[in-house]
């Protein structure tokens, strides 16, 4: 799974101490590839490694490992070194890294750092998980209107190492005020131009986040307006960041991930899968199993309100749990289609007739299909064909509803402001589930006489 | 839902064919917004507003436009006017409009087109959906490793309206073999030294994507190396195209909601929900809806076999429904929240002893949870307080079995190199169903003798 190319040799470098050899061993590959060249080694190793790099390209690497090592390395180095890295570290990152160390070793740490970047962590770390002031780096260059094109791109030069992108200049006044961008390529296009100022170049109709937003609107704003990034502001306008894209893809991440938790009926865990407690974990499944199981329940009350039937013709109780599944899993196909096409917005509230003249044909397709395969088996178990039609018909008449359940849920539940993805499967089972049983045991009265 | 704000205005604009206010109505905002004011209107007349942009601006603008829409406007409008929007659209973006309009009217279109440009599309269209090269696009700053800093800064200005990114430039010979890669920040940042050349400055330790390459591994790639655009090059390293992070967010986006499809049992759609033929739909339904129709069928054999049990324990039946649902329940929270943290790399294969582990705890804890309650229920329906025992006994069994079920076979499947999304809820479903019966018969004839 690791890379072991160069485990060998650097192992033999760090006993021998040669110092050159790992000095160049930091530099030659690009900082992702020397990360990965270094995974196999012990955490102590890589440590000892990072040592022979450069502080801002020691950052640069050390930001390559997944992130349990990151904190086991600043949990156990020594608080010196770790310090000195840990001010080197992207603003949004190492809130992060912070965030998962014991509060006595944030302790001992914080202090050796530049009262700047402790004041940066100390206000980024006000911001509530989830908002995009969580999500946002402090990193960014911010220059006054009356610079010109020239001397923006000298000012940005000098900045460049410090900052996390450099591809959009904010323009702010003297109290942070944001007033208007102007993207690097805008610069570069205007070097033929060098005296016109930023703000003659910029643009001034802005799409910001707000420093209270959810995380997920930020993301969506960020991908339809394809932003390399978005700037944070506060309620005063006061420039406070800017969220990159690559953390609005973690976000993207995210967000799917949880709605397919939600589809599967778990609450969205927020915190890694092998991490989160097991306590919390039996909590985010149990209510939503709870839920189930007492929706489920009632088919039990159902079928005892059945009995005479289920008594008399014994054979119905074979297929019960073929009638079942088969209604709730052509129900959670519809419901999980409709919900990942509103995700992405290839479905909106006016699709829906559309959305349902479409299910009942494909229902009728898939029904139909099922019906005849179990009205073959039906007939080898039923006491006449005649009454083996009762399985067919039935199968037919749950998958349509089943169909229509599920692709009509999860658009009622978008309508009145409920989480679909959250709300929609466990109901359509639990529908699906009595409905089924009644359905079949009407169909059953009405041939069986 | 639409931004109707300025509708009146701009059709009053339009009605009074008044240019000067049109015009400025298609700069003053960014060309996000200035979409989002028009989405209100027929197609027609965003149309005719488009017409008073400039070329550019005009493309860019109606790239906010939503697919259907773009496809509907070059459809129907004069051709003449059609090319010469599209000679303007992103070169990757265009051959997917194209691949939407009819045969005939593409070749009314492409006829219109610069020689240069129909060589591309004719190019690009020769890659399979989903590598690489189908994601790429050929508008990508090509320049000499013996240019200064400064000239390539200054060769970048004249280029940059018609680059897709001009934040990284690379450095090709002759037979435009990748050779390295420069940053604009590195072209920045080092502005003091502008003497300095491309070819001693580039990186030449690259990250690049192979043009048959799955888009999701290259997506993969541009993640973990925090790229803002990836290379595309071919066998000889001649360099194609670039892939840009917005491209990237799409591939995830897709990637994910295909992985929530395939969960609940769907083969992917690959097209949009709404547009894909109801019979392609149906198969890609039908196909996972009979395998789990047959082992579901199982049941109904297994039912059979136990026909004297179940006749002589008629409550027996009623229970039937609630225990195979909770079993099948939990299996599938188990199986999704294992594939979603594979996929999102929180869970590696070496896992599996702490991912059993912990699923045992937390099952243990569910099922000891709702036998608590199938118990309450089943003392007020079995005939005596000790056949009761019959429902909880069998549901922590269930439930035990239906978390571990999940929760191996995701990880089992991955490492046989099966697609663990795509396989492990049916299989769970199906042999949870089917091991559910089993168990609860056999504690059944255990406990009533």
């Amino acid at each position: 799974m690791f890379n072991t190319l160069f485990l060998p040799e650097l192992r033999e470098m760090l006993a021998g101490e040669n110092r050159a050899e790992l000095e160049e061993f930091c530099v030659t590959l690009n900082a992702g590839r020397t990360a990965e060249f270094m995974e196999g080694l012990e955490d102590m190793e890589i440590w000892q490694v990072l040592q022979f790099a450069e502080p801002e390209r020691r950052a640069e690497i050390f930001g390559y490992f997944p992130e349990d090592r990151q904190v086991a390395m600043l949990g156990l180095q020594k608080a010196a070194e770790v310090a000195e890295l840990v001010e080197e570290i992207p603003a949004d990152d190492r809130v992060d890294l912070l965030q998962e160390l014991s509060d006595h070793r944030v302790d001992e740490i914080l202090p050796l750092l530049p009262v700047e970047d402790r004041r940066d962590i100390q206000r980024l770390q006000s911001y509530a998980e989830g908002t995009a002031g969580a999500l946002m780096t402090t990193e960014v260059a911010m220059l006054a209107e009356n610079l010109t094109a020239r001397e923006a791109l000298e000012e940005l030069g000098r900045q460049a190492s410090e900052l996390e992108t450099i591809y959009y200049l904010y323009v702010v006044d003297e109290n942070k005020l944001l007033r208007g961008i102007v993207s690097t390529r805008q610069l570069i296009s205007s070097l033929a131009r060098p005296s016109r100022t930023l703000g003659e170049m910029m643009e001034s109709d802005l799409v910001v986040a707000h420093v209270a937003d959810d995380q997920e609107s930020v993301a969506e704003n960020v991908e339809k307006f394809n932003l390399l990034a978005i700037p944070v502001v506060d309620s005063g306008r006061q420039l406070l960041g800017i969220i990159t894209h690559d953390d609005v893809i973690d976000v993207v991440r995210e967000e799917l991930a949880e709605d397919a938790q939600r589809i599967a009926a778990v609450a969205p865990l927020e915190e890694e899968f092998l991490r989160i407690g097991l306590l919390t974990l039996s909590w985010k499944r149990g209510i939503w199993l709870t839920i189930l199981f007492f929706a489920a329940l009632l088919t039990a009350f159902a079928l005892r309100h059945y009995e005479l039937e289920l008594e008399r013709y014994a054979w119905l109780v074979w297929f019960i749990p073929l009638i079942i599944s088969a209604g709730g899993n052509s129900g959670s196909q519809s419901a999980t289609l409709v919900i990942t096409a509103m995700t992405s917005g290839q479905v909106k509230f006016r699709d829906w007739p559309t959305v349902m003249k479409r299910e009942v044909v494909v229902s009728l397709m898939l029904g139909g299909f099922l019906a005849t395969i179990g009205l073959a088996v039906a007939v080898t178990i039923a006491p006449t064909p005649f009454a083996a039609l009762v399985i067919p018909l039935t199968l037919i008449s749950v998958i349509v509803c089943g169909c229509l359940c599920g692709g009509a849920l999860p658009i009622v539940f978008k309508r009145i402001g409920l989480d679909p993805a959250m709300m929609s499967n466990p109901f359509v089972a639990g529908i699906i589930d009595i409905l089924g049983i009644v359905i079949y045991i009407n169909i059953a009265r009405a041939i069986l006489g």
